[in-house]
């Protein structure tokens, strides 16, 4: 009997209840797969936001390589650019050598200090290795690719602060252990659920996670580096070394302020209409409040409105609102943003005189502003966050990153060395370090 | 009694009544469930590919930097570069205090000229400040950051113009005018529901709200400012000012056709799929066709083909595509940017003769060929739309526009001047304005 | 009598039957209504993706170009410029006048070698011109404009094996006629549904189709014009003819990459979640491989760490995977990409040593990296897939696409020639050929 002939029969209680069985068990069937069905369909739509956030990110060591290059002399580009190209690649193939289990162990040890789970990155079975709907949504793989672009971003980090004066190849050996270990495993307190995410501690996207640890790097290298040759003049006085390129500069800006928006907006971690959009927003406020509250400073302190001032005050925005982008309101996100584009002028100076040598202010910018973006969670993020856990926080990334940032230049300096020579120096490392100019067309030799 | 229970149990009429009802209830809610879930997830891809839109939005102010510095001399490079960052950063601040209020006012008085919803932005309280699904569907905060991405393009628009002899003050002054006030009311005649959007005025994503509104801007600052020394010879012959890098003109270029998909892409307000693929088709296939035409123009016009012509080729083709996108036929988009390529080339050419000095041919670009888009779609667009209705638009714009430039840029050159002294023009701005040159390992002073 | 009175009535058996159809007939209309409503959610994300791909495979034509100025002498950047913005315009619009129709033909003649739907784009009619969901869905004007991208790359490959000595409009003859027709036939036998495809050739993303295609056109062009000036000494020893700027073959490197991520991942042709993340991480992990391996192969081989190498061993990493990115393991992506890395290095030396003068290195990483790529489908991909007919599909490619190159480029020599002049070589083709230089400011003359 086919389904017409059953719909034509008379109807007895007993045809009527099968119908409604049927109806409750068909049309149940119907409505838990739609349902399922839109579920998949958010799905889908996250997973392409992770991955348009992952381009982003990607984008972002191009922004590095370009700031870097254009901050520095003429002389000295092909090692930055050689630099960038090696720490990305390092980066994404560590991080899925080890970096990724390193960083998400799913199981600690010694109180949330230190897991692992194990070599290599294969998708969990079952489901295709799919993230359960439930959590936000994406795939396994997503989640990898996501990360590994965040993680190489420390160590270029560290590239800025350290230029135009180490040895290609302690830098590599440094890199490479910074990206694969350190990183990793600072990561995995707050944002693979160990010791300080259980204290409540808060870094949206990274201020203190990426930034600081990068920055806390940089500081490392520039300090044992000592100044480059030319930066202080006998009398004890600071001679500024200009870039060569503020074109370059200003494209390396521009692409990392659109690359923060995958950075910060990815770190929703699914395609959340009112958290990403309120991230974007603030985002963007505090980087346009840092360019003006550095290009103002710098034009009141020095006589000129400065360019690279301007331009590292975006970063110094950005920098800050990283870690609270989602719990401030956009009021407090202009706020986050001007106090850090003032700060990192006076941050520069200060570096300045102390004679740490830091040829692009990655220091200023990623350190300095990292921790002011993260203690302002404690301050602007409401009754959820505490300041005082904030600083325990800010202290603890500084101390461990320290710490293991000095051991690994100290060894690779006892080792080999980490400072190419005088004459190295003064001809550039495009030529003594690459054996080729970066400009080949107009370059005069220019040393400092 | 649990479920199990009475599923097991014999069945009466009632019983069968009772899961009827059952059913209806629950597979309804079921239903209506999983048929919000669906508009749901439209919501989620439509705010990503909103959020898509601004960032490639964004990346044009990228484009539009390095253009203008490409097209203009090394001598003012840090100049053009800080006047860039400073109006995008305070384009979406004074966005975010005032200007999308205005532009977007609810409320108009006097026959739909002006507005205003108030200071500050903040999502309306219910449903998490989410624009109706019916709507097709974004945050408000999305709303806000896609608009505000635009708003600083009309300023930027003018900067190129007015390149290598404005004072810096004076144009920061203009600029956040312009961009805070000047934009916003214009922006709210058509896209805010205001007097020539009532008329049946069209212009889908900003051939005159945005592009003929920075044109005329760049018009009036060009004029008023009068040409660069060296431009025109004491015999009145005109000599051309060559731009001094034109890698960064074809990275500007390219950056602003991406960006363009952002803008048109963005401007459907949905991720409706039939739509955005028309869109992004036409706008293609208009950047495309102006290439050939401006390319081809310049080969038989002068004897060489131009590089920066074939470039600004593009350009034209994007303005001129801008206010039908969505309702000319991939055909009518060749021919719009056809057009619009050979436009430009002639219209360059007649702004050298009359003497308007625009240095990066801004005028020839967002103001000609923006009325000639806005004009096409009253000649392409079909029977919905008026040629006569576009024409006033037009009009209205320019007078509007102009009035307001003029009041503005006047006042400012009363009160504290609009040009830099000759020997700070020949000197360069970068050094005079900003006491720091762009290519400081290259560049020997070029004086013209 | 309304909804309200009727549920209020007393209920027979009948009522109960007439509750149960209605439950039936309207539950399943939501059912089918929500149910055919994810199904379009997930039709909008597929879109987006793929629009988003498109731009990411726009941006790679200034990724191209940024790498073939950098690669060359600044004397020939404006030519080379304008041949990029050229091609991409001109392949934009042939692909609209005849190339989507020679690819996608729908009927084939001749055992699948050639079939043509017709001159022009216009959405097919009925249900707005959208492609069935069941196919995953991306509608008419999207797939179009996404192949309207992929087909001007392979015409772009050719532009930079052939540099700094193709007379202009020989070359823009053989780029318009190659990527009008050439592409579209070749890309028709595996994409298109011909012979190659019946045969069970596999080339994921274009390994073959685009990259050696444009590869074996570099390859007839390059021995067609023979070196460039200077490139050889009389004595025969080759001399290294350095490109002019670092930073722009940067640029246009992690342009490429960031690009890749549109072309390999828009490849699986929708926003698949499993299959576009593994997509990605093959690809960034091949990209990273191909870095370290020519970084370190040629830091072995020649005494330095060549950049230019590593950023090449980037390319050819992509280029690799692009055949199988989506077939194999993240390992085996390392294992294609760091051998590709490894090839680059030897390739680009060996075409030095039979005077094939390959300006941009673009026939080592496009020609032999894709064939090594779509070979590895064979070795890497499992059963699906035989190392056999992956070597007929790279023959038939390679006899097709020399043939037709030689063919054009002959028929061009022999009609107006394809070299330009010594002497036109020696000033540089932006004098000649354009009558303006790239870098006015800077430009001395530089003769080879």
């Amino acid at each position: 009997m086919n389904i017409a002939d059953f719909l034509r029969k008379p109807f007895g209680c007993s045809r009527v209840l099968f119908l409604s069985v049927f109806a409750f068990v068909v049309l149940g069937g119907y409505s838990a797969f739609a349902s399922e069905g839109a579920a998949h369909s958010v799905f889908v739509a996250n997973n392409v936001w992770m991955l348009l956030a992952t381009f982003l990110v990607f984008i972002m060591h191009l922004g590095f390589a370009s700031l870097e290059t254009g901050l520095t002399r003429s002389k000295n580009t092909v090692n930055i650019l050689f630099k960038n190209t090696f720490i990305i690649s390092a980066g994404i193939l560590t991080y899925a050598l080890m970096g990724f289990n390193l960083m998400y162990p799913g199981d600690f040890i010694g109180g949330g200090i230190f897991g692992f789970a194990g070599f290599g990155i294969s998708a969990p079975a079952g489901a295709g290795g799919l993230i359960e709907y439930a959590d936000g949504g994406y795939t396994y793989y997503t989640d990898f690719i996501f990360q590994a672009m965040f993680a190489a971003t420390a160590a270029t980090i560290v590239s800025g602060a350290v230029a135009e004066r180490i040895k290609l190849s302690s830098f590599l050996i440094f890199a490479t252990i910074f990206v694969a270990i350190v990183y990793p495993i600072a990561g995995s307190w707050k944002w693979g659920g160990g010791w300080l995410d259980q204290m409540g501690f808060y870094d949206f996207a990274g201020s203190t996670l990426v930034h600081s640890v990068g920055g806390w790097g940089g500081l490392v290298g520039a300090y044992l580096l000592g100044p480059r040759i030319g930066k202080y003049l006998a009398s004890g006085a600071m001679r500024p070394i200009p870039g060569h390129s503020l074109p370059l500069l200003a494209i390396g800006v521009f692409l990392l302020w659109m690359g923060w928006f995958g950075f910060n907006g990815g770190s929703v971690l699914s395609a959340d209409p009112e958290l990403i959009s309120l991230v974007i927003v603030t985002t963007s406020l505090a980087a346009a409040a840092g360019a003006l509250g550095a290009a103002f400073t710098s034009w009141g302190t020095f006589k000129y409105p400065d360019l690279s001032m301007a331009l590292n005050g975006v970063l110094a925005g950005l920098v800050g609102i990283t870690a609270g982008a989602d719990v401030v309101s956009p009021g407090e996100a202009v706020i986050i943003g001007l106090v850090a584009g003032i700060i990192v002028v006076f941050a520069v100076s200060f570096f300045d005189k102390i004679r740490i040598d830091d040829p692009v202010g990655a220091i200023s910018v990623h350190l300095v502003c990292g921790i002011w973006g993260t203690l302002a969670v404690g301050i602007f993020g409401g009754p959820d966050f505490s300041f005082m856990v904030q600083l325990i926080g800010v202290l603890a990334y500084g101390v461990f990153t320290v710490v293991c940032a000095f051991i690994i230049f100290y060894a690779i300096k006892m080792a080999i060395g980490i400072r190419v020579s005088e004459e190295e120096e003064r001809r550039g490392l495009d030529i003594t370090e690459h054996g080729m100019e970066s400009y080949p067309d107009f370059q005069a030799a220019s040393e400092i």
